[in-house]
Formats: C-alpha cells, sequence, structure tokens
C-alpha cells in the first residue's frame, strides 16, 4: 500500500472522535442481541421466488440491542474481514475504523483484516492486517485508498469455492461488505453460500452510496450522500452565485447518482437553481424527449423575456432512462448486448457495433438511435458494468440536452420568438464528492454502521445489513439495529437475466422531499433565489457543522 | 436587484470581522500620505511610448502610508463610485466594504455608489447608492451580485464623453475600479483622460483576478487567487483520493487561470499531482505539441509499467498559447481576425470562416489548423474578449490532450509497447471557483484593498493601484501603500494593433514557487504522494484557517 501524506485538515480531523449511539458506548460486552419479528418485504413481488434461493437465509427477524451483560462475546476470539466494493464514498474509512475499535474493545486479540480492491482481494489472497498504527492516518478522511475498492461480482461456483478456501485456510470468521445495492446483493448471496456450506462464517453488509437511493421503511440512508451532495452543492451554489454575477450564461449541470434523482434534489434543496429535472418525474409524466426539451426551452424564453439570458439546470445523471423512448432503446440495448455478448466484442469499430444493434431492434428504435448524436449513440452501447448497469456518468446528456435546446431556440428564432444569445456551459460533477472529507455526520454515521457491524458478527449474526436509525437527533440518540438482506429484495432482470437484487429506491413522488420540492420550485424559474452554501465545516457553529441532508429531515418531520 | 438569500455559512459569515491593517485602523484621519521617490517601471521596453500616451500620469511616485493627523480629509465631503470590471473574484464584495467602511469612518456624509454591470452602468447611468443596510447581506459573501459586473472596455472619444458626463452631472469625485490586468489599464486610462481634462476627479484600481497573474515586484498577488486555488485544490485532491481508491481512471483536470500556469502550480502545491504542465516552462524549453505529448505518453506508460494504470494530469487553461507551433497559429489567427473584423462576422458557417483564416495563413500553419479536431480548430476562431483576448475557457484542451495521448498510446500498442487499458476522464474547473466565499485570508485582503482605496480617493490620489505588502505576515503587520498604474504598463500587440496594458506576470521559471516546484514534481510521477486539503475552512485552527497560498510563501520565504 502506498504511504499516505496527509493534508493540515486531515491532520486535524484525525483528532476528531466520532460520537457513538448511547448502546454502543461499552462495546459489545454490554449489549444484549434481541430478534424481533419477522418484518415485511420491501416488495411484495417476487418473494416466493426470493425465498427459494435464499432458503438458508430469508426470513430472518429484524435485529435489536438492548442493553445487557454479554461476557461469551469476551472470552471468543474473531478473525473478521472486510472489503470495500462499488463506488468511493465518503465516510468509508470510519467505517473500518468503528469497525476495528468495535472487535478491539470487547477483545484485543480479535483480529480486522481488509481485502484488497474489493471482492477480488478474496480471490487473490491479497488482504493486509489492520493495526491502530496502520488505521490512524485514515481516521475521519476521504477516500477508500487505505484497502482500495474494486466491482468484482461473486457469481460462479469457481468463485464460491475459491472464497470458502481462502476463508477456512486463512481463518476468517465472517466478512463486512461496505457497498451499495449492488454489493449488498452480492453479500446476500455469499452469506446464503455460507450457510447453505454450513460454514459458520458469517456476512454482514454496510450500507454506502453517494446515490442516496440505498434507502427504504427500514433504511434512513446510506453514509456518504450527506457529504458528496454538500460537496456538489458548494460548487453549484458557486455556479449560481457566478451566474446572478456575470449574468450570461446559462449552466447546465449534470450531478452524478446513478439512476435515481435523489442527488438532485438534495442539491436543488441547497442551492435554488431556476431549472431542475427530476427522472422519475419525467416517467411518471410519460413526458418524451421533446417535451422535456420544451420544458427547458420555455423556462429559457421567459427568463429571456425579462431580460435573464442565464440560469441553472441540474440534471440527473440517470435522466435518460427515464424519458419514455430513451427507456425503450436502452433495455432493447441491453438485451441486444446480453444476448450477443460474444459476438457485439468481436466488432471493432463503434459505428459497426450501432449498426448490429440496430439491426435487432424495431425500426423505430433504429430511427431514434440514428438520430442521436454519434457522441451519445456511442455512449448508449458502451460497455455494462459487471452488475449489468450501463455507465451512465459517461453519457454527457447535459451536452446532449444543450444540444437539442439549441436547436429548438434557433427554430423559434427563426419564427421571431426568440432573439438572444443563448451562451451554454456544461459541466458534470460526480468524481469530485466521492471521496471528499466527510462531514460530521457522514464521520459520525459511516463510524457507528462499523461499530454497529462489529457488534453483528460477533454476535454470530448473518445476512444482515447493518443499520443506525434515529439519524435526524443527535448521534448519542441514534438507534442500532440490523435489517435481513433478503427482506430488501426483489427479482429484477438485467442484460436479459432475472436476477435476485436488493431495491433501489427512487424520488417518491408522494414523498415529502418530492412535495416540499414542488412547493417551492415555481419561485426558482424566473427568480434568482440562488443560495450558496459554500463549502463543509468540520469547526465551528453546530447549525452549520452537524446538520445532514435537508431530504432527511424533510422524511423525519412530521 | 434581487433579493439576496443567504446559507447558514453566510449568515454565521456576516458575523466575520475582517482585520484591518494596524495603519488603517483609526481611518484616514490620523493617515499621512508621504509621496515616494518615483519607482521603477517594470518592463523597461517602450517607456518612451507610455510617457507619451500618459503624459499626465506618467512618473508618479509611490506612495505609502504613515501615522500622523489629517484634519482637512474630515471636513470635506466625497463622493466615490465602484465599479466591477471583468471575472468575478471571491472578495469582491470585500472590497466594496472595506471602501465603504472607509469613505464612512471619517465623514458619514461620504457616499459610494456602485454602478451596475461593470464600466457599461457608468455609460447608461445605472447604479445603486450604497448603504449599510443593502450591503449588509454581501459582508464576507462571495460573487459580485451586490452590482454585477461587466467587460466593456473604454476607448472611445464618445465612450470617454458620456463618462465625463455622468460624473459631472452625478457629481462623482472618484472613481474605484476593481478589476484585472485590462481592467486596470482601463483605470489608468480613464485617469489619464480626466488629468487631461482637468476635472479634478481620480480613478483609483484594486487588484483582482484569480488567475495571480496580475502581480510584481510592487504587488505580492491579487484577492481572490487564495479562494479559488483552494477550491481548486479541494476538487483535485478529492479526485487525487479517488484516482488512488478506484485506481483505473486517467483524470485530465484543466484549471481557469488564462495565459499564465500560478493557478495550476498552487494547486499542485497542495495536491501533488502526477503530472503538471506548466505552459511557461513548455515555451522555454520550446517544446512542440508532439514533445509535450510524448513527455505525458512517457509516464503513463511507466505508471502502466509498474501496474498503475491511474493518475492525474493537470493542464493550464492557457497551455495552447505556449505550444510553439500553436502560439504560431494564434497569432497568425489573431492577425487575420484584426485585420478582417467586417469580412470574418459576415461568413455565416464555422466551416468557411476556418477556410477564410488558413487561406490568409501560411500553407505550414494552415495545414497545422486542418490537422486539429474541428471542435478545437473552430474554438480557436471564436471571439475574442473586448480586450483582444482570446476565450481560453471555452477550448477543451483537455479533451485535444486525451486524444492525442490516446492515438499515441494506441501506435505504442500496435508496437507491444504498452497493452493496457486507457480510461482518462476530463475535467474543466473554472467557475466553480470565482464566486466561493472568501477564505479569510482573501476576506481580510480585499477588505483591507477596499479600505486602502478609500485612503487613496479621499487625500485626490489618481492613477494608482491600491496596494498591501508583507502578506505572509499578520493582516495588523500588513504595509499600505499605493503603485502608479503606468508604472506597471507596456506596449503589446492586441488583434494587431499596438496598445500599452498592465503586464501580465507569467510563472517565473527562475522564481522560487518555480524551482520549489521542479524539486518536488519527479516524487510525484510513479508515487502517489497525493494529498487532499479538503475544503476551506473559516473556523477553526489558525493553521487551517489563515494559511495563504503556497505560491506567495515560498516568494516571502528568505
Amino acid at each position: 500500500m502506498p504511504r499516505i501524506d496527509v493534508s493540515e485538515l486531515q491532520v486535524e480531523r484525525q483528532k476528531f472522535k466520532p460520537i457513538l449511539p448511547k448502546i454502543l458506548k461499552n462495546g459489545a460486552e454490554y449489549i444484549k442481541v434481541v430478534k424481533c419479528k419477522f418484518i415485511e418485504p420491501i416488495s411484495n413481488q417476487s418473494q416466493y421466488e426470493i425465498q427459494r434461493i435464499f432458503k438458508n437465509t430469508y426470513g430472518f427477524p429484524e435485529i435489536v440491542f438492548r442493553k445487557g451483560i454479554n461476557i461469551a462475546i469476551k472470552r471468543k476470539t474473531v478473525k473478521v474481514a472486510v472489503v470495500f466494493s462499488g463506488g468511493q464514498a465518503p465516510g468509508g474509512h470510519n467505517v473500518i475504523c468503528g469497525l476495528f475499535d468495535g472487535l478491539k474493545k470487547v477483545n484485543k486479540k480479535n483480529i480486522l483484516i481488509g481485502y484488497i480492491g474489493g471482492l477480488s482481494g478474496i480471490l487473490k489472497n491479497e488482504f493486509k492486517v489492520i493495526s491502530e498504527r496502520t488505521l490512524r492516518n485514515y481516521r475521519n478522511t476521504g477516500g477508500f485508498d487505505f484497502i482500495t475498492s474494486g466491482r468484482t461480482k461473486i457469481e460462479t461456483s469457481e468463485q464460491f469455492n475459491l472464497i470458502k478456501e481462502e476463508f477456512l485456510r486463512n481463518k476468517v470468521d465472517a466478512l463486512v461488505i461496505v457497498g451499495g445495492d449492488d454489493s449488498n446483493t452480492n453479500a446476500a448471496v455469499i452469506a446464503e453460500y455460507f450457510a447453505k456450506e454450513d460454514l459458520n462464517k458469517y456476512v454482514v453488509g454496510v450500507p454506502k452510496t453517494i446515490d442516496g437511493d440505498l434507502k427504504n421503511k427500514y433504511i434512513e440512508t446510506s453514509f456518504g450522500f450527506d457529504t458528496a451532495t454538500k460537496i456538489y452543492a458548494e460548487l453549484v451554489g458557486n455556479i449560481c452565485k457566478d451566474v446572478n454575477s456575470s449574468r450570461k450564461y446559462w449552466h447546465f449541470i449534470r450531478l452524478m447518482g446513478r439512476s435515481a434523482s435523489h442527488v438532485v434534489l438534495e442539491v436543488a434543496f441547497k442551492t435554488h437553481p431556476n431549472i431542475v429535472l427530476i427522472g422519475e418525474e419525467i416517467l411518471s409524466k410519460n413526458m418524451t424527449l421533446s417535451k422535456v426539451i420544451k420544458t427547458v426551452t420555455d423556462i429559457i424564453v421567459k427568463r429571456s423575456q425579462l431580460g435573464k439570458n442565464f440560469g441553472v439546470v441540474l440534471i440527473p445523471e440517470g435522466i435518460i432512462e427515464f424519458i419514455p423512448e430513451m427507456r425503450e432503446l436502452l433495455v432493447n440495448i441491453n438485451n441486444v448486448i446480453g444476448n450477443n455478448t460474444k459476438i457485439i466484442s468481436e466488432i471493432y469499430s463503434i459505428d459497426q457495433k450501432i449498426e448490429f444493434i440496430c439491426s435487432k431492434i424495431s425500426s423505430k428504435l433504429s430511427n431514434l438511435m440514428n438520430s442521436l448524436p454519434f457522441d451519445i449513440a456511442s455512449q448508449l452501447i458502451s460497455d455494462r458494468d459487471p452488475h449489468g448497469n450501463i455507465r451512465l456518468s459517461l453519457i454527457e446528456t447535459e451536452k446532449f440536452l444543450i444540444n437539442m435546446v439549441h436547436a429548438k431556440l434557433l427554430k423559434l428564432r427563426k419564427k421571431g420568438k426568440y432573439q438572444y444569445k443563448f451562451s451554454p456551459i456544461s459541466h458534470f460533477f460526480g468524481y469530485e464528492g466521492r471521496c471528499g472529507i466527510p462531514s460530521n455526520f457522514d464521520a459520525n454515521y459511516a463510524y457507528a454502521l462499523g461499530y454497529n457491524a462489529a457488534i453483528l458478527v460477533l454476535n454470530g449474526l448473518t445476512g444482515y445489513l447493518s443499520n443506525i436509525k434515529n439519524l435526524t437527533k443527535f448521534p448519542k440518540q441514534w438507534e442500532c439495529c440490523a435489517v435481513p438482506l433478503t427482506t430488501m429484495m426483489a427479482i429484477e432482470k438485467r442484460i436479459s437475466k432475472n436476477k435476485p437484487v436488493i431495491q433501489k429506491s427512487m424520488v417518491d413522488l408522494q414523498g415529502k422531499p418530492f412535495i416540499n420540492f414542488i412547493k417551492e420550485r415555481d419561485k426558482w424559474i424566473l427568480n434568482e433565489d440562488y443560495i450558496s452554501p459554500g463549502p463543509i465545516q468540520y469547526f465551528g457553529p453546530s447549525n452549520i457543522t452537524n446538520m445532514t441532508t435537508k431530504t432527511l429531515q424533510y422524511e423525519k418531520k412530521l
């Protein structure tokens, strides 16, 4: 592992002591694990199928913690492994710190190892033993560079065998996977495999993603969402100020966050841009591409009539999946790619790949494909990730929208309905926010999630997601628990195959955040209600340093 | 003017009281202005010409302040106007606050007005009277939205007449122009005009630019550079962490800063990226485009041989002006545009514009032009700003370099010398940093510059740049003075015409910052010495909140 150079701020942050929820404060020895009743699955579809696949880990009860004495746990020595899986999120290192401290608190002989580069580290026997000395420099820092991450998916029997062999040889008792929906699906699958094989080895997941889409009626939010949206809001807020100062540009800003529009919604609450596109709303209103363009163009024309040839547009990374004709096109491309992986991989030129795919889809869709700019078309057929997801971050939707809007404005100009200069500037913010130094909220939350995961594996629980509730209250009042992973699963089609996956959460159009957004957004369109939230503050007044997301605040408000 | 919505952080920042240099603390009444000796011009070229153009304002002495009694100033009532000119820089509002407080401290009846939208506000008689009530919400905030900015250049006799009429009618005694090199050139020209016309009206400039290129042996730095480079460094540092966590991408990051590479150099000091291109070095080594590409590609290949298919490249916005053949091309395009403005403006299609320009330059240059990707070629012939500068921010050099590097790697791959996947991601950071909430340094510095400008105009000085020295010391120890604007001027060719302009400062290859950079950069190439400085902190330990740029620290170190 490379040595780490730390900035002055990181040095100061290393002194920060995360605040633990009250129940965790004295460690596993003083916690009684209580199995509650079986809880309702998130989805009511395909539960029979899920139960069939997860014979040994389906139907587990929810877990809560109560004060109590648990001396047996002190005598046992365990070896736990941790991996990061998928994209970075601020707070990852604090999960490891919490896990490490939780394991060591109860028994100094407990061991934590970290597999390098995600789950593939297990397959390749690449790991490091974690000590206070090596971990110290990473406390409250951003990034996953301590043990790095990966996107390997475990699905073949060869892979399962390798994991089993590695864990038996290395005497690993439990695995903690820090990941998003796909990685926690993997956690569930590995937990089931260990249970089926009767290996007495446990798997626990930790909810990580900046996208904010790993939440549901049991999980309030994932760690990383708070910090990442604060970083994006800093940038968007600065651009709003810039727009309002120079008053001559239209900034089209796409924000990372995969399909769901949670990131855009949260950043909109913090900055009040003029136009905010929400994928889920576009889908529910069945808005065609030309309707979306018209909505944006109408506002540009209206502002221009007020002498305001400037503004800010927020675009979710995943918008393209929500526009009906584009959605249909993507589903069809996915199917063609899924059914012709080998053939397509052997076609060298992008033109020919597009041509091949067009030959396998309806003429309506093939016409649509051919009407798209070449850049966009080639981005649509680019490689999928190992979970079958299209890599939305690579599709420059913001530029595509600018081109479409520009063309529409030119038409209006010819008709004499628009006479100003349209000066657009495009941005995509994503990588900038995944490795920020975690906010106080994420530093506390991720640390508690890791500590909580330690309690779970020490108690021999498997197939669970580490879970913390009551997050809008002070950390001391947070409630610690665990939700069975299979409770959150449903069957989904991924590259033409049905797979059990943990359900991603989309923006709920009946939910409080969206309803509040609807109430506010009309004011933002023609005015300059811009807000500049500024950079994350770690020191200073508590209303600035400790507040979590507006989304969570709205959701928890009665 | 639009109403202002403020974030929680801005509310807290409004409570921040900038620390004044000791000499300014009691206001103009207790300051004696001392005229020092005539100081050497920055450039020793074309001084005769400068003297000829600035007959009434050339050869002024430097000004310093000493403790003393100046009661006369208290009895006089003045009306001062302020304008923002050019791009935004963090701290602009604090210049106005310092100016306002400095004027009011000595006489409550003094009036400050702000012309709207830059110098064009004077021509259009658009202004607002500034009061504590209207100013309060803008103290220590980013942006120029309080009175907005513009890029109008004053050069025609009609414009000069309009300014004269406006100032006579509106009874304005003095004008403070907050701007960069071109805007301060304008300040010098207007000061000369007022002096020539014997109007008894004064003009003072304030050094503003995030680019860091308005500095010289008299001026230590401009306000805004500190905050902007801290914001860019936050983003680059986060990306470095991301790169080191996922270990699969090469990020090519272009940073705003016009021709000079100061911004890139400062951000490099703070983040330690693998490859840092410095325009001035490329020029001095006479590196051709293919040599630049080879330098980058060689490092990518070397890192790849170590299993490191990832890294970070920093690219100055202005790099293209420093590559010899590109420089020659740009100079020639500028001349063709300058000599054929009307003809070119009447050519509708970009293809035909390129064709026309190619017909007017040598066949070598026309071949180069035709070898460039269409995007880049069309960006090269895009409109110049009113000062004749090419709008470098619009040229996507980072993508151009990626394409060239990619092509080179493909060739190496065919020869079996490179066998890995090259996954590049491009970024351009500029607008994100121009309107950030000013750092403590910029909040103090800009406030002091404004306060200092108030002392200058109250004392009837004209043709000066407000100047503060000793900036690496505590604000109380800062020294206040003023440098004649004409001292910093030379004759330059702008769109084929010779013009007197304030000299931009390029990175000095013999200067301490660059020498320190040379010492360090080799370590960064093959290692991951990345540093994540994190976001600007306004509260907390002083080593985090009050340090200014590494550039200034190196420059001031003995």
